[in-house]
């Protein structure tokens, strides 16, 4: 170490190990770094550009940045008791508060809340639960897990086994043996062609009930997915899908796991994904909305059927509950949550979302419809994106990955001032900005990426690959 | 629910799923709400009564509660810059500056931060890094990790197995199929009676290397231990006990992982437990003491070797690194954790918690030599405990578990306003407490527990239960 060395970027070149970045190269070239928030959506790096962040961070900062009253609300919370657990029942009055706000916005049937810091340990959390339920039952090969593919549900050991992208599993042996995985109802590249809602609905839901035949149904505790998928696509699946899905889980005992990360709190422009998408979970995991990531903290919805069992035949076979995080239920994150959705509720940004959603995914719908290389622009509230394609004869085709289409496409925006996302698997480029967009924000989101995907779209005949028709 | 209830304590009881707690018996008897902190040790509960935390929370408030510098460093940070990530090279000045912190801190040859915001999810990390480094390494089959039994790393599904302590294995499956446990180096239930320290560590080492070698080296990737034990009973290894580890460990290319989320940043009186021990891990994880529990911030430490390795072959391998949380290297987060390791170095609290550990744990020794069933007294710096267990003609017996004598101790200590803790698998009590702790507040503390053993030990005498000589 150099003594005396303080500029942020070399202290972070040298130190900081990033998570889903090229460690030789970020130790070369360094980061982007944010420095500072107006507020809304605009946020400012140590140059002094700013930046137009349509991504809300990573799907979180739903109430915009620079909301004083969340920082007041941590700082009052943490003068007046700055941290205490829940274990061995011990309790604070913000995490007491939050458990009954939370629940109140949940569906009929859940009842209690398990606190977390972060949306992995929620679904890891969601796992044990799963045997944890079907030991005291008395099933002890009630166990596996079926997650979909493209579905993002974490990245600890547990839940990036469930996360269905091949990038979080590359190195690590993962997914455990446990988990098995289904196919997500992608328009583009698992919908048949000739296949209406109904049919891809049918085929889905037939693909699950073979898989949990073949697995045998003594031996499957749960199935787990977002209402919308977020990070493997922005997939709004088919109408019909959920309920036919519910159907096929309670047919053979399976629980179904409604992972709102993503959609929890507003952001579909329904207070939870579940409700949007008529989906009817045993058990939710929520994060990054319920703070708008100003802080840390996640939580395990338990719904009535799985309680019954915590609380019944559960604690004389096992004992206290054995599991549970120093930070789980912590009071001034408990603080941050509160201060948030007071935030939500007073502004209606619920409803809001949903507007501006509709206004988002129109504007997406009428700049991309002439871009040769786009295969479909999809959405729901306010998470959409664009997903880039070759076009053939008979349909789309994947583009060669170390073409790097939405990665570049990404990257010109940014340098624009537009913060969007390259998502990984196929070339789709994500919105999801702060539930405080206005339609002006989105237009100039919009038109920042489309410029930009014209570019890319022009450097991909240059290069003289078979871009476009 | 009923609607407009909001008393906290029913709040608390209808909708918060407590960690560590039995549902049941929670449902009915709701909690001991915790209401606000003055400073130092002292909280004050919702019923106005003041209770001196010996255990400073779960181990964690380093710093003492009632802290205003953290709570504004918390809302300074929040207006500044309230979320940012780390994905993609993206990054925020407080991690940086953080990450160079606690590098400055650490062992030689330790040189990257990997944050994140639990000491489960820094273990967890750490098994996906031992695993990317075999494979990165072609060696895909040194994945197996070895702790210890009482060791405490974690409970998601992967940590809460590298725990040793049945309680968190009880009706969830684990540990999972790559975890091996040894014995913990314990006094009272591991030493045999003719044993001084070179025997004692000699056989826990030759323990090791046997199962090292049982299994097969080469499927050997890591051993996981805590400096000192916290939650499996403050438990202090003999003289030399890291050095002969490590001997064997570099014999069979195992790496070793540091567990300093306890130990890290003062508890032992040097600012890691691994300089206290003589222990050279390669891996470090660290936690609770980082931010002194006022936020949820935790960090994998690096060494040179593994980043070699991850930051050379890994990359053409795998790609970009496949792992991290929306939550690592928070900004707030960081900067709580900066103004927290300001007030450590200028009041001198390493320094400190060396001085009031050696005042605790001889007032101890002193004040629990006269009581039959006190097995030992042990501890180092600020952790400490007593182990109760029944003298017999050549040793000690455990308490049979349903006699509860630890837990009753903890629960009469209690209710005279001190807080300590019931740890599992025998009848130890510890002592954590905030590094400000006075003298006298540990002559308060000692003494109150002291009543309370002696309260048991009658009560065990009159139950006719041969509780003493």
């Amino acid at each position: 170490m150099r003594p005396g060395m303080t500029d942020p970027r070399e202290l972070d070149k040298q130190y900081v190990f990033h998570p889903f970045s090229m460690a030789h190269v970020h130790e070369q070239s360094g980061a982007l770094m944010m420095a500072r928030s107006a507020d809304g959506c605009w946020i400012t790096d140590d140059s002094g550009k700013r930046h137009l962040d349509a991504m809300a961070g990573l799907w979180c900062v739903n109430v915009g940045y620079g909301r004083d009253r969340i920082a007041d609300a941590l700082a009052d919370q943490a003068r007046q008791l700055s941290y205490f657990h829940g274990f061995s029942s011990m309790a604070t009055e913000p995490a007491a508060t939050l458990a009954e706000r939370v629940i109140a916005k949940a569906p009929e049937g859940f009842s209690k809340v398990f606190f977390g810091a972060s949306g992995s340990d929620a679904n890891d959390t969601q796992a044990k639960i799963v045997w944890y339920y079907n030991n005291a039952r008395g099933k002890p090969e009630k166990k596996k897990i079926i997650a979909r593919d493209r579905g993002y549900h974490g990245v600890t050991v547990m839940t990036a086994g469930l996360t269905g992208l091949p990038g979080l599993h590359a190195g690590f042996d993962l997914p455990l043996p446990m988990i098995r995985h289904v196919s997500a109802p992608h328009n583009v590249w698992t919908r048949l062609p000739e296949e209406d809602d109904a049919a891809f609905t049918a085929r889905l839901a037939k693909e699950l009930e073979d898989l949990i035949l073949s697995e045998g149904p003594d031996t499957v505790g749960a199935f787990i997915a977002e209402p919308v998928m977020g990070a493997g696509g922005v997939i709004v699946p088919p109408e019909g899908y959920f309920a036919a899905i519910r159907e096929v889980l309670d047919r053979y005992d399976v629980l179904l796991i409604a992972d709102e990360v993503i959609c929890g709190f507003g952001r579909l422009g329904t207070w939870f994904g579940t409700e949007a998408l008529d989906m009817q979970p045993d058990l939710m995991s929520v994060a990054k909305g319920i703070t708008s990531g100003y802080a840390p903290l996640s939580g395990v919805l338990v719904g009535d059927k799985v309680w019954r069992v915590i609380s019944g035949e559960a604690p004389a076979k096992f004992g206290a509950f054995g599991h549970g995080y120093t930070y789980t239920a912590h009071p001034v994150m408990a603080a941050a949550a509160l201060a948030n959705l007071d935030i939500v509720e007073e502004e209606n940004l619920v409803e809001r979302a949903g507007e501006m959603g509709a206004y988002l995914n129109e504007a997406l719908a009428r700049a991309f419809a002439d871009l040769p290389i786009v295969a479909e622009t999809r959405g729901k509230g306010l998470m959409a994106a664009v997903e880039f394609a070759r076009p053939t004869a008979d349909g789309w085709q994947k583009f060669d990955s170390s073409l790097q289409v939405a990665p570049r496409i990404v990257r010109a925006a940014l340098e624009d001032g537009v913060i969007s996302r390259a998502l990984p698997n196929s070339d789709a480029v994500s919105f999801s900005p702060p539930f405080t967009i206005t339609p002006e924000e989105i237009d100039l989101a919009v038109s920042t990426v489309r410029k930009a995907a014209g570019v890319v779209h022009d450097a991909l005949r240059a290069e003289d690959t078979p871009a476009s028709q």
